[in-house]
Protein backbone atom coordinates (compact mmCIF):
# COMPACT_ATOMS: atom_id res chain seq x y z
CA UNK A 1 0.00 0.00 0.00
CA UNK A 2 1.45 3.69 -0.79
CA UNK A 3 1.74 5.28 2.19
CA UNK A 4 2.84 8.98 0.46
CA UNK A 5 2.44 11.26 -2.40
CA UNK A 6 1.76 13.82 -4.54
CA UNK A 7 -0.33 16.32 -5.80
CA UNK A 8 -0.29 19.78 -7.65
CA UNK A 9 -2.22 22.96 -7.78
CA UNK A 10 -1.69 26.04 -9.76
CA UNK A 11 -2.39 29.61 -8.29
CA UNK A 12 -3.38 32.52 -10.52
CA UNK A 13 -3.16 35.56 -8.03
CA UNK A 14 -0.44 36.92 -5.28
CA UNK A 15 -2.97 35.90 -2.21
CA UNK A 16 -5.50 32.99 -2.88
CA UNK A 17 -6.99 29.91 -1.16
CA UNK A 18 -7.86 27.45 -3.50
CA UNK A 19 -9.91 24.44 -2.08
CA UNK A 20 -7.84 21.18 -2.80
CA UNK A 21 -10.77 18.64 -0.76
CA UNK A 22 -11.87 16.95 -3.78
CA UNK A 23 -8.22 16.31 -5.15
CA UNK A 24 -7.47 15.08 -1.60
CA UNK A 25 -10.43 12.78 -1.23
CA UNK A 26 -9.80 11.37 -5.01
CA UNK A 27 -6.05 10.60 -3.29
CA UNK A 28 -7.30 8.78 -0.47
CA UNK A 29 -9.62 6.36 -2.44
CA UNK A 30 -6.99 5.67 -4.95
CA UNK A 31 -4.08 4.79 -2.41
CA UNK A 32 -6.83 2.28 -0.62
CA UNK A 33 -6.41 3.80 2.95
CA UNK A 34 -8.85 2.49 5.74
CA UNK A 35 -8.29 4.21 9.34
CA UNK A 36 -5.92 6.31 10.42
CA UNK A 37 -4.56 10.31 9.92
CA UNK A 38 -3.56 11.78 7.14
CA UNK A 39 -1.13 14.34 6.88
CA UNK A 40 -1.15 16.93 3.91
CA UNK A 41 2.11 19.05 3.71
CA UNK A 42 2.90 22.39 1.82
CA UNK A 43 6.98 21.96 0.61
CA UNK A 44 6.82 25.13 -0.17
CA UNK A 45 7.74 28.37 2.07
CA UNK A 46 5.75 31.08 1.11
CA UNK A 47 2.10 29.06 0.99
CA UNK A 48 0.32 27.03 3.46
CA UNK A 49 -2.51 24.86 4.25
CA UNK A 50 -5.80 25.35 6.10
CA UNK A 51 -8.88 23.68 7.05
CA UNK A 52 -12.41 26.18 6.50
CA UNK A 53 -15.20 26.71 5.65
CA UNK A 54 -16.59 25.29 2.17
CA UNK A 55 -19.27 26.30 1.17
CA UNK A 56 -19.97 30.43 1.03
CA UNK A 57 -16.88 31.80 -1.18
CA UNK A 58 -16.85 34.58 0.26
CA UNK A 59 -14.67 33.05 3.55
CA UNK A 60 -11.76 32.38 1.45
CA UNK A 61 -12.11 35.53 -0.01
CA UNK A 62 -11.92 37.52 3.47
CA UNK A 63 -9.35 35.35 4.84
CA UNK A 64 -7.35 36.18 1.22
CA UNK A 65 -8.28 40.36 2.17
CA UNK A 66 -7.25 39.80 6.52
CA UNK A 67 -4.01 38.12 5.51
CA UNK A 68 -3.05 41.02 3.28
CA UNK A 69 -4.30 43.75 5.79
CA UNK A 70 -2.88 42.29 8.41
CA UNK A 71 1.07 41.50 7.24
CA UNK A 72 0.96 43.80 4.48
CA UNK A 73 3.92 43.78 1.69
CA UNK A 74 5.16 46.95 2.27
CA UNK A 75 6.47 46.49 5.85
CA UNK A 76 10.20 47.26 6.27
CA UNK A 77 11.92 43.81 6.07
CA UNK A 78 14.79 42.86 5.45
CA UNK A 79 14.72 39.63 3.12
CA UNK A 80 15.59 40.69 0.20
CA UNK A 81 13.65 39.18 -2.41
CA UNK A 82 10.65 41.39 -1.02
CA UNK A 83 8.16 38.46 -0.12
CA UNK A 84 8.87 38.49 3.84
CA UNK A 85 5.22 38.79 4.43
CA UNK A 86 4.26 35.91 2.62
CA UNK A 87 6.84 33.81 4.52
CA UNK A 88 5.28 34.90 7.61
CA UNK A 89 1.96 33.89 6.30
CA UNK A 90 3.05 30.79 5.81
CA UNK A 91 3.98 30.20 9.06
CA UNK A 92 1.00 32.00 10.63
CA UNK A 93 -1.66 28.97 8.86
CA UNK A 94 0.93 26.66 8.60
CA UNK A 95 2.26 23.74 6.72
CA UNK A 96 0.31 20.59 7.80
CA UNK A 97 -3.02 19.60 8.26
CA UNK A 98 -4.71 16.84 9.56
CA UNK A 99 -7.66 14.79 9.00
CA UNK A 100 -8.78 11.47 10.75
CA UNK A 101 -9.54 9.00 8.36
CA UNK A 102 -12.44 6.33 8.75
CA UNK A 103 -13.39 3.52 6.82
CA UNK A 104 -11.72 5.30 3.93
CA UNK A 105 -13.22 8.52 4.27
CA UNK A 106 -11.91 11.84 5.35
CA UNK A 107 -13.83 12.36 8.33
CA UNK A 108 -14.68 16.10 8.11
CA UNK A 109 -17.29 18.47 9.68
CA UNK A 110 -19.90 19.32 7.59
CA UNK A 111 -18.69 23.03 6.22
CA UNK A 112 -15.33 22.15 6.16
CA UNK A 113 -13.17 21.70 3.44
CA UNK A 114 -8.93 21.98 2.74
CA UNK A 115 -7.16 25.20 1.10
CA UNK A 116 -3.56 25.16 -0.32
CA UNK A 117 -3.06 29.02 0.75
CA UNK A 118 -1.22 30.68 -1.57
CA UNK A 119 0.85 33.96 -0.66
CA UNK A 120 3.24 34.75 -3.46
CA UNK A 121 1.69 33.72 -6.47
CA UNK A 122 1.01 33.12 -9.11
CA UNK A 123 2.81 29.95 -9.11
CA UNK A 124 3.02 26.08 -9.97
CA UNK A 125 3.00 24.36 -6.30
CA UNK A 126 3.12 20.70 -5.18
CA UNK A 127 1.62 19.48 -1.60
CA UNK A 128 2.49 15.91 0.12
CA UNK A 129 -0.03 13.88 1.43
CA UNK A 130 1.26 10.90 3.77
CA UNK A 131 -1.15 8.30 5.90
CA UNK A 132 -0.25 6.57 9.05
CA UNK B 1 -8.71 -1.52 19.84
CA UNK B 2 -10.35 2.07 19.13
CA UNK B 3 -8.48 4.24 17.10
CA UNK B 4 -10.96 7.15 17.05
CA UNK B 5 -13.97 8.83 18.84
CA UNK B 6 -15.55 12.18 19.38
CA UNK B 7 -16.13 14.16 22.95
CA UNK B 8 -18.32 16.99 22.96
CA UNK B 9 -17.99 20.93 24.77
CA UNK B 10 -19.96 23.98 25.30
CA UNK B 11 -19.10 27.08 25.25
CA UNK B 12 -21.13 29.82 26.96
CA UNK B 13 -19.06 32.97 25.60
CA UNK B 14 -18.81 34.10 21.47
CA UNK B 15 -14.69 33.91 22.01
CA UNK B 16 -13.57 31.26 24.79
CA UNK B 17 -10.85 29.39 25.66
CA UNK B 18 -12.14 26.18 27.64
CA UNK B 19 -9.50 23.23 29.06
CA UNK B 20 -10.10 20.05 27.62
CA UNK B 21 -6.81 18.41 29.29
CA UNK B 22 -9.02 16.00 31.48
CA UNK B 23 -11.42 14.70 28.81
CA UNK B 24 -8.26 13.99 26.41
CA UNK B 25 -6.43 11.96 29.56
CA UNK B 26 -10.15 9.92 30.23
CA UNK B 27 -10.69 9.30 26.93
CA UNK B 28 -6.58 7.91 26.19
CA UNK B 29 -6.77 5.95 29.21
CA UNK B 30 -10.56 4.63 28.01
CA UNK B 31 -9.12 3.62 24.66
CA UNK B 32 -5.97 1.80 26.26
CA UNK B 33 -4.09 3.81 23.73
CA UNK B 34 0.12 3.20 24.95
CA UNK B 35 2.69 4.37 22.53
CA UNK B 36 2.17 7.23 19.57
CA UNK B 37 0.50 10.47 18.85
CA UNK B 38 -2.70 11.81 19.35
CA UNK B 39 -4.16 14.09 17.08
CA UNK B 40 -7.47 16.04 18.42
CA UNK B 41 -9.67 17.73 15.42
CA UNK B 42 -11.96 20.05 15.62
CA UNK B 43 -14.40 19.67 12.55
CA UNK B 44 -15.80 23.47 13.05
CA UNK B 45 -14.92 26.31 11.01
CA UNK B 46 -15.42 28.86 13.42
CA UNK B 47 -13.25 26.91 16.10
CA UNK B 48 -9.69 25.88 16.88
CA UNK B 49 -7.63 23.98 19.29
CA UNK B 50 -4.25 24.97 20.85
CA UNK B 51 -1.96 23.96 23.75
CA UNK B 52 -1.21 26.57 26.29
CA UNK B 53 -0.63 27.27 29.66
CA UNK B 54 -2.70 25.40 31.94
CA UNK B 55 -2.13 27.55 35.69
CA UNK B 56 -2.99 31.06 35.53
CA UNK B 57 -6.29 30.85 33.65
CA UNK B 58 -5.32 34.94 32.64
CA UNK B 59 -3.33 33.46 30.18
CA UNK B 60 -6.38 31.69 27.99
CA UNK B 61 -8.23 35.51 29.25
CA UNK B 62 -5.62 37.58 27.49
CA UNK B 63 -5.50 34.85 24.37
CA UNK B 64 -9.58 35.23 24.31
CA UNK B 65 -8.94 39.09 24.21
CA UNK B 66 -6.10 39.99 21.95
CA UNK B 67 -7.90 37.44 19.73
CA UNK B 68 -11.14 39.80 19.23
CA UNK B 69 -8.39 43.02 19.47
CA UNK B 70 -6.17 41.70 16.80
CA UNK B 71 -9.13 40.33 14.20
CA UNK B 72 -11.97 42.02 15.56
CA UNK B 73 -15.70 41.65 14.24
CA UNK B 74 -16.65 44.74 12.97
CA UNK B 75 -14.11 44.08 10.07
CA UNK B 76 -15.42 45.10 6.37
CA UNK B 77 -15.73 41.34 5.78
CA UNK B 78 -17.57 39.91 2.67
CA UNK B 79 -19.30 36.67 4.35
CA UNK B 80 -22.63 37.34 5.27
CA UNK B 81 -23.18 35.93 8.30
CA UNK B 82 -20.98 38.31 9.88
CA UNK B 83 -18.72 35.79 11.08
CA UNK B 84 -15.60 36.06 9.05
CA UNK B 85 -13.60 37.05 11.86
CA UNK B 86 -14.21 33.74 14.00
CA UNK B 87 -13.48 31.93 10.40
CA UNK B 88 -9.90 33.80 10.52
CA UNK B 89 -9.21 33.33 14.08
CA UNK B 90 -10.06 29.53 13.79
CA UNK B 91 -7.48 29.04 10.98
CA UNK B 92 -5.01 30.82 12.77
CA UNK B 93 -5.01 28.83 15.75
CA UNK B 94 -5.61 25.68 13.73
CA UNK B 95 -8.05 22.84 13.37
CA UNK B 96 -5.70 19.75 15.54
CA UNK B 97 -2.70 19.60 17.46
CA UNK B 98 -1.03 16.76 17.73
CA UNK B 99 0.33 15.39 21.85
CA UNK B 100 2.84 12.34 21.64
CA UNK B 101 1.38 9.74 23.65
CA UNK B 102 4.03 7.42 26.07
CA UNK B 103 3.13 4.22 27.84
CA UNK B 104 -0.86 5.49 27.92
CA UNK B 105 0.27 9.22 29.35
CA UNK B 106 -0.11 12.40 27.51
CA UNK B 107 3.52 13.59 26.99
CA UNK B 108 2.61 17.28 27.73
CA UNK B 109 5.34 19.57 29.12
CA UNK B 110 4.49 20.70 32.99
CA UNK B 111 2.60 24.16 32.42
CA UNK B 112 0.85 22.91 29.12
CA UNK B 113 -2.80 22.12 28.76
CA UNK B 114 -4.78 21.73 25.69
CA UNK B 115 -7.99 24.48 25.11
CA UNK B 116 -10.90 24.17 22.69
CA UNK B 117 -11.31 27.48 21.15
CA UNK B 118 -14.68 29.15 20.30
CA UNK B 119 -14.55 31.57 18.29
CA UNK B 120 -18.85 31.94 17.26
CA UNK B 121 -20.52 30.90 20.74
CA UNK B 122 -22.39 30.12 23.09
CA UNK B 123 -22.68 26.32 21.55
CA UNK B 124 -22.23 22.78 21.87
CA UNK B 125 -19.76 21.47 20.14
CA UNK B 126 -17.71 18.48 19.45
CA UNK B 127 -14.09 17.39 18.41
CA UNK B 128 -12.71 14.05 16.90
CA UNK B 129 -9.84 12.11 18.82
CA UNK B 130 -7.40 9.68 16.88
CA UNK B 131 -4.77 7.91 17.42
CA UNK B 132 -1.78 6.69 14.83
CA UNK C 1 12.84 0.68 17.57
CA UNK C 2 12.72 3.64 19.38
CA UNK C 3 9.35 5.72 18.87
CA UNK C 4 9.70 8.83 20.82
CA UNK C 5 12.77 11.06 22.07
CA UNK C 6 14.23 14.46 23.06
CA UNK C 7 16.26 17.27 22.04
CA UNK C 8 17.28 20.45 23.28
CA UNK C 9 18.03 24.01 22.37
CA UNK C 10 19.34 27.00 23.62
CA UNK C 11 18.26 30.47 23.46
CA UNK C 12 20.16 33.70 23.85
CA UNK C 13 17.76 36.32 23.21
CA UNK C 14 13.86 37.00 24.23
CA UNK C 15 12.78 36.42 20.99
CA UNK C 16 14.56 34.45 18.35
CA UNK C 17 14.03 31.76 15.36
CA UNK C 18 16.62 28.78 15.99
CA UNK C 19 17.24 26.29 13.15
CA UNK C 20 17.14 22.66 14.37
CA UNK C 21 16.54 21.05 10.93
CA UNK C 22 20.21 19.54 11.51
CA UNK C 23 19.28 18.13 14.96
CA UNK C 24 16.53 16.64 13.63
CA UNK C 25 17.90 15.06 10.78
CA UNK C 26 20.28 13.47 12.85
CA UNK C 27 17.98 11.74 15.10
CA UNK C 28 15.83 10.64 12.47
CA UNK C 29 19.64 8.74 11.37
CA UNK C 30 19.99 7.33 14.92
CA UNK C 31 16.57 6.22 14.88
CA UNK C 32 16.22 4.02 11.65
CA UNK C 33 13.01 5.69 11.27
CA UNK C 34 12.18 4.58 7.57
CA UNK C 35 8.83 5.39 6.32
CA UNK C 36 6.14 7.58 8.08
CA UNK C 37 5.30 11.14 9.71
CA UNK C 38 7.50 12.55 12.18
CA UNK C 39 5.90 14.97 14.89
CA UNK C 40 8.12 17.50 16.29
CA UNK C 41 6.41 19.34 19.31
CA UNK C 42 7.23 22.05 21.74
CA UNK C 43 6.84 20.89 25.40
CA UNK C 44 7.02 25.02 26.38
CA UNK C 45 3.67 27.72 26.79
CA UNK C 46 6.05 30.43 25.38
CA UNK C 47 8.18 28.71 22.36
CA UNK C 48 6.87 27.14 19.45
CA UNK C 49 8.25 25.16 16.27
CA UNK C 50 7.34 26.28 12.46
CA UNK C 51 8.95 25.58 8.98
CA UNK C 52 10.37 28.38 6.67
CA UNK C 53 12.86 29.09 4.53
CA UNK C 54 16.89 27.71 5.67
CA UNK C 55 18.80 29.68 2.65
CA UNK C 56 18.54 33.58 3.76
CA UNK C 57 18.70 34.07 7.88
CA UNK C 58 16.99 37.67 6.71
CA UNK C 59 13.38 35.40 6.71
CA UNK C 60 13.96 34.30 10.32
CA UNK C 61 15.29 37.50 11.83
CA UNK C 62 12.40 39.15 9.83
CA UNK C 63 9.64 36.44 11.62
CA UNK C 64 11.34 37.52 14.98
CA UNK C 65 10.50 41.25 14.23
CA UNK C 66 6.93 41.13 12.77
CA UNK C 67 6.06 38.83 15.59
CA UNK C 68 7.25 41.36 18.09
CA UNK C 69 5.48 44.20 16.40
CA UNK C 70 1.98 42.43 16.01
CA UNK C 71 1.77 40.83 19.66
CA UNK C 72 4.48 43.67 21.48
CA UNK C 73 4.81 43.10 24.56
CA UNK C 74 3.57 46.26 26.18
CA UNK C 75 -0.03 45.38 25.45
CA UNK C 76 -2.37 45.23 28.40
CA UNK C 77 -2.64 41.91 29.66
CA UNK C 78 -3.96 39.97 32.81
CA UNK C 79 -1.23 37.58 33.21
CA UNK C 80 0.99 38.69 36.06
CA UNK C 81 4.34 37.02 34.50
CA UNK C 82 4.26 39.51 31.66
CA UNK C 83 5.20 37.66 29.51
CA UNK C 84 1.08 36.69 27.64
CA UNK C 85 2.38 37.97 24.15
CA UNK C 86 4.78 35.25 24.55
CA UNK C 87 2.29 32.85 25.21
CA UNK C 88 -0.08 34.35 22.03
CA UNK C 89 3.03 33.45 19.93
CA UNK C 90 3.47 30.07 20.98
CA UNK C 91 -0.60 29.37 20.05
CA UNK C 92 -0.08 31.21 16.94
CA UNK C 93 3.33 29.67 15.37
CA UNK C 94 1.77 26.33 17.12
CA UNK C 95 3.00 23.49 19.39
CA UNK C 96 4.26 20.73 16.57
CA UNK C 97 4.83 20.42 13.32
CA UNK C 98 4.67 17.32 11.12
CA UNK C 99 7.19 15.94 8.38
CA UNK C 100 6.83 13.27 6.12
CA UNK C 101 9.76 10.28 6.20
CA UNK C 102 10.37 8.61 3.14
CA UNK C 103 13.14 5.69 2.89
CA UNK C 104 14.54 7.37 6.17
CA UNK C 105 14.95 11.01 5.07
CA UNK C 106 12.87 14.18 5.83
CA UNK C 107 10.83 14.72 2.94
CA UNK C 108 11.46 18.43 2.91
CA UNK C 109 11.13 21.38 0.25
CA UNK C 110 13.99 22.68 -0.85
CA UNK C 111 14.13 25.68 0.65
CA UNK C 112 12.67 23.84 4.18
CA UNK C 113 14.11 23.87 7.35
CA UNK C 114 12.61 23.76 10.92
CA UNK C 115 13.01 26.13 13.27
CA UNK C 116 12.37 26.23 17.32
CA UNK C 117 10.57 29.70 18.02
CA UNK C 118 11.81 31.22 21.24
CA UNK C 119 9.52 33.90 22.56
CA UNK C 120 10.54 34.47 26.32
CA UNK C 121 14.28 33.40 26.24
CA UNK C 122 17.13 33.25 26.80
CA UNK C 123 16.42 29.90 28.35
CA UNK C 124 17.35 26.47 28.17
CA UNK C 125 14.45 24.43 26.30
CA UNK C 126 13.61 20.93 24.71
CA UNK C 127 11.96 19.66 21.86
CA UNK C 128 9.67 16.02 22.01
CA UNK C 129 10.08 13.64 18.65
CA UNK C 130 7.80 11.34 17.52
CA UNK C 131 7.20 8.87 14.73
CA UNK C 132 4.43 7.20 13.35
Amino acid sequence: MLSSGEISVSSDKRTQFISITRQIVEFVDRSGWRDGVLTVYVPHTTAAVTINENADPDVARDMEWFSDELIPRSRHFHHSEGNSDAHIKASFFGSSVQVIVREGKLWLGTWQGIYFCEFDGPRERKMFVAFS
